[in-house]
């Protein structure tokens, strides 16, 4: 399932891993939150509650998946995507663009 | 985070529990699914996998909590909103509709 | 695409169709807005308006579609919903919930 | 409504508007096939069709929007973005990455 298609890395890249490692920790934060809020929804389906509040639940937490995604496309254009689209290959190029519009059609 | 702004319970209705033992597994067997998948989203991210590789994790898991969501969603159009809308109390038959109508503008 | 699957009408219910008739025109003068506005993006792209300018206007019209499906579906919830789910028909019930759940999957 | 928020060109970049005018006609076309779907929900209104038929067609035209968006976001991301991530002028890089996040979370 996590296999990476390709061996490019999320953050390692010359702009410097420092800044990175606060906005790597700020990514894994949020996926902690939204583990413990998995965690909650199932204690409440064990405690029976309420449809409505466990669908409410639900929803915040796809929210909270939303934001995580901003975070990781806004890191990605900032770094992979300039790279590819200032590079001389317009192999490159196509590829970062493709991916983009992946992503884009994904969420529509 | 998780308190319930109503008593009533996800599962235990005049029907019988039984029946909703088996969908009450079902809804947690899918919530350990997607508890899981999150911490193989950490670990990408502590390995510093590709963004668009982590992207379309986040993406498949917001498809899985979307199916989570139909599930009870499903179950609660064939419990809740049947018991209060063939009753005679015009009161729960607004406030299921107007949950169903609050669930439905969240997700869309 | 538009032939109806089912004679069951919109609006005609036995509630009387005066209320159903402002209810009814509201939605024809949301239908007019989202078609002025559908000209209005066309006019935006034979006038070469930036891209991100005529995103912005098709979002606004997604949105537009949005409020009115709410509008729509409140109005079944509150006609053909209750009429299936307080007869004496299970199959009738069976049917407005798959289509109500058919709903939430193309939205979600 | 539709004023725009900047002089950038839609189509007319120094990559020539022949190309240009073949896909500026094709959105024009799926304008239309939108703006006839509109007045088809607008008939199917007039004439009572079943709520959940009129809902069908209003998600269909929501995707037929969206399919449009990713054609206006493809010729985006090779005409716009391509130029402005390419300049020298970081400005304009921060620009347009700033408005890629912002439909990305619009449409999220």
């Amino acid at each position: 399932m996590l296999a990476s298609t390709t061996t490019q890395r999320l953050f390692s890249l010359e702009e410097g891993l420092n800044m990175d490692q606060d906005q790597k920790q700020q990514i894994l934060n949020r996926l902690n939150i939204i583990e413990g809020h998995i965690r909650g929804v199932k204690r409440m389906v064990e405690e029976d509650a309420y449809c409505i509040d466990v669908l409410n639940q639900t929803r915040a937490i796809a929210q909270a998946l939303a934001k995580l995604d901003a975070l990781i496309l806004n890191r990605h254009l900032h770094s992979c995507v300039i790279t590819a689209i200032r590079s001389e290959d317009v192999g490159e190029r196509e590829r970062v663009i493709a991916e983009l519009m992946q992503v884009f059609e994904r969420i529509h």
